[in-house]
């Protein structure tokens, strides 16, 4: 780093508005943190809610990129790993993109629901640059005391990538759908966390895994992922992707569906397409996009369901994400995600391409 | 019984026709099968749907009264218990009115889920005379072979019948429920089911049991099981309700919410009313009263929640519910509902008491 | 079969003897029952316990062999799956080993521990050739009334056979394991039952799984079944093995740890070398070869551990173990057992390779 | 106040040694911190150990006393509580004995496991007057920065002491038990830590508590607190107490099982006095006794039963014991605890008296 004082990062000044790039001062480490060169930030689905400002509660201008990866330049003290093995400088890492939980509320110790605690701030998202060098769209990343670090070990950064933050989302999903051996998993959506979750649910040892999805480059990562059929849901209204669905599962519904997707009526849809005792997990409604209808009677009570909300991820969806990759199998199958890299300078292509659903996951390399 | 060839029984001839009385032919015993003299039946909300015609696939002409106590006048060949128990003539017996559970389909033996099994026939609501004696506003009903008897033992059949269909109903809602000591529990609903729910809730330790339901009447009687606080919902509107339920919860919603009104519209507010990470059960949808609005991100998938659809009941849910009335405590409880008792001659008016809302519970006397 | 009015069958005569060939009078078939004329049955430890008198309740003389896989040779009346789908005569099946679980009795309805009940009868074990053709061991078995059969569909029987009765029983055990993506499972045994619980474990999304057993064959075995490294407890004292379980598990033990060994001293170890708050699963005691010593504060409660004994299997583990088998990836796994055959006048053979552990994997061929 | 410099503790000084008093200086309030004026501290069996000198790494000389309750005398900055509200001095508080529990290892945010986080300190028995006032026996104790308090409202502190550090291990066994209610539940063991499992498995609705204990006098107690029946396992041998917990239980066994006794043998008995399929849990082994012989066969495989330790208890133990005890009904149990009192100078005898069982349940009240 030598004589770099200045970082160039692609800030977000406020909804509605262009990404403008802009060199911000590097910070004055405080005891036990480090400053992280980035080699890989992401753009995801929520990047493009954070340009719309479809979020509440962002405090622009902020630098997007919430998952990311890098090398460690500079550590202020002692950063430990959950072994309590330090970090050393020039490792290459990823970390907990969500700073101060407190384990001190009542969501952390008694609901022991700790990606509901007030106090969880989220770098990219709800850090802005009142905070620092807080987004990976950037050449460092400021770690601040008590941000969790994960060594990458053998897995590589792009693979990683290809997962980004979908990988501890969709995996907080699938344990929440507790797949069991050769149950029929149906995916909903088929975007980066859809994707996801089809690898998941195929390694979870699911019989069948089907995806609903658009458009046909998407199902066809789909299949790549592990899927063992899709239908694109453009051209096919509710009553034939129904169809679709008994066809497949012999006549029953899905023994699990996972819905990620991000429009409201596909949660009904889920419930509709799933078997009676079957479970639902709701995974797509990151952001508020209205109402939608549903029949209690016959798409839930009738139905014997579980339906279950996923909110955020914690530490252990991170770290066991990465476990996952470390399996030949599963590399392979993340290794099918096609990965478009952006220069910092292109941010605002990356978004479009995001937004327009071009790419299959965009990634931010963030060299001069 | 000697001489009687005959049963008074009263008949629902079909959707929206008066209940009358008819004599019935009792019936040729099959073997292991018995003849039940009814001490008393009762009359349900789902009774005021038969009469309305809102069920599917009701084989009218009916005779109502699904969940009954009597005595056993005739046995022919052996009829066990689950302990293998053979019963005697004379004993005071109740049973399970979900018949013909099949025990060999997919719902049954691979998804475990024996309240959706299609084969299953229901004394009083899936039974009609075509089937013989099988409903329990009747001096008589026919214990087809292979229908689960359980002796009432130390428990009195009023006090049994004060939970009538309710008790293994709600018991059914609250194991779903899965409340753990010192956890707020919110009732939506003062009926029946409602009632028992607060009455089980409060037996599996809850912290808090709150109760919205209506009229005034009820509400004592929510009190009187044990709820530690009511809301009439008439006069409170949707915010008024939200926020009395925030300040009974310390401002977090409550951990458990029982939905038991037959609204739809109360689905949505039981996934409001709740907190984060917490859980819905709904089980107050038996009958289809068409569809309403919720919004999947706020409701739902920023919550964290889990929602759980609660069909029907099965053997162990009577089993237990009658094991539960024979602690001191509960007996307490369910001796606080008010019966109205009504003669076979008086069946429409114990109807139309039931869909007024007139009784808590309303009990048939098949008296002559 | 036509003019067949005899079955060839090899007969355990009694504890300690010799299994001698017999010619017994084929069934006359009872209303819904049908003949299955056998392609494979089995040799499992179970048998060889059989021929030692090692279990209780064996009513001598018997026919051996539990899993088998024939096909429907008569009919009469109508057997139906459990889509009610009528079976027809030629078509290829396997059917559940264990008869007669009631569905009546405190065990099945109140406790849903459908494996404990009291009434269950198995062929092959606590059926003898006074219940007439109800082992495997013979040209043809009787499915008597009641019996749930399976279709093979396009799973090979050879296939299906290499799991044979460690198929329902290890995926039972792996259902109570709840294995987590990314979690290290260690299973103790390299039997039949060891195998199949490496397969499913690793199906499961196991971040690793280790094996310690024996012979050196076995653990090529266990290898081939998809097991990341594997230790012969032969010249390796508990704490060799303590210590290799810590190697390979970052020093903390494993995740999950599944007993199949059939040793009870295996019990413990397993309990020691499972992590903190880990789960065992113990599925390997099915004989009762005496007690063994732990130390119940070091073992148990200060591990804060989870112990589940595991016993039997249910109709769901036969149906979910055949789907299983659907998938390319697990026919992959299961096709590395090396299958050795042996005719009905070789059984005694058989019988002494399984219990000298020559073989992996021995099948009765019941040609003439 | 005022002019107190120094505070009178009860120390113990080695293993073996009797307890002694002494006068300590005042702590040094650290930002964020308090200093406690204790009313109420206890002696447990923990207490016992550690003059005997049974438990591993205790940082003698020490200050015993783990749960205490007191009144708040000087704060320095801001203690909240889980509701984010601030405490004042001259508060009645409780406070969560566990000290440092990470948030960081592994233990805490992988295996969510975090009462076996390696970096927790305990007041009373882990941290020793080096580390300052850190035991209840004293007039004051130091509440570092990072102890969790809870304000005690309306539950009077002899109530709370009543239970005192058997509230939250009962309540963590019991939640480990999942109790549904009519369950039977058998608590072996009858003292404190039996006496309040025995409370809880009551209000949470268990059909029949019953307790094996001795000495009569705390079988009475056991009564009290809500058990429908005792034996005195002095003069019943195994044998007996089988027999009389058959006769219980309808010739099945318990459904659950609650080890609370602190002999190695008692963990066996466990598993052989709960039913098929039941569930023991293990929380009387606090200290190392040594070995003890099970049958893996007959005592967990073959009965399908779950064995589950349990260690510890976190802040929601403490918040939600704290929250059973504002109802009144438990209220009412826990009253029926009799306490004796020992002032500072007496601890001592005070040790004595429950080492030799003579006590339910022993207060130190350090009073000059």
């Amino acid at each position: 780093m030598a004589e770099a004082r200045q970082a160039l990062a692609a800030v977000m000044p406020g909804p509605g508005a262009d990404v403008e790039l802009r060199e911000l001062p590097l910070p004055n480490l405080e005891p036990d943190s480090a400053l992280l060169r980035i080699e890989f930030s992401e753009v995801c689905g929520t990047d493009v809610y954070l340009q719309q400002g479809r979020l509440a509660g962002v405090p622009y201008p902020i630098i997007p990129g919430h998952v990311s990866v890098g090398l460690l330049e500079n550590i202020r003290g002692t950063l430990f790993d959950v072994d309590g093995r330090a970090f050393e400088e020039g490792e290459r890492v990823t970390f907990l993109d969500v700073h101060r939980t407190c384990h001190q509320c009542w969501h952390c110790l008694v609901a022991k629901a700790s990606t509901r605690c007030p106090h969880r701030k989220v770098y990219g998202i709800t850090y802005g640059i009142e905070d620092g060098l807080t987004g990976g769209w950037s050449e460092y990343i400021y770690l601040k005391p008590g941000v969790r670090v994960l060594r990458m070990g053998e897995v590589a950064s792009e693979l990683y990538m290809a997962g980004g933050c979908s990988l501890p989302t969709a995996l907080h999903a699938v344990d929440r759908a507790e797949i069991r051996l050769a149950e029929s998993v149906l995916v909903l959506g088929s975007g980066p966390v859809g994707l996801s979750a089809i690898g998941f649910s195929v390694l979870s040892g699911a019989g069948r895994v089907l995806c609903i999805g658009a458009p046909d480059a998407r199902l066809d990562a789909a299949m790549a992922m592990g899927a063992d059929t899709t239908l694109n849901f453009m051209g096919n209204d509710d009553a034939a992707r129904m169809d679709w669905v008994l066809s497949q599962t012999g006549g029953r519904g899905a023994d699990v569906t996972i819905e990620c997707t991000g429009a409201p009526e596909a949660v009904t849809q889920a419930m509709r397409y799933t078997r009676d005792a079957g479970r639902v997990v709701v995974v797509g409604q990151y952001t508020d996009h209205g109402e939608t209808g549903f029949n209690p009677h016959l798409d839930l009570n009738k139905k014997h369901l579980d339906v279950r909300g996923c909110w955020g991820s914690d530490y252990s969806h991170f770290y066991r994400g990465l476990g996952v990759l470390r399996s030949e199998r599963a590399a392979k199958l993340w290794s099918t995600m096609t990965l478009e890299r952006f220069p910092l300078s292109h941010a605002n292509d990356a978004l479009q391409a995001v937004a327009e659903g071009r790419v299959t996951k965009a990634l931010i390399v963030p060299e001069r």
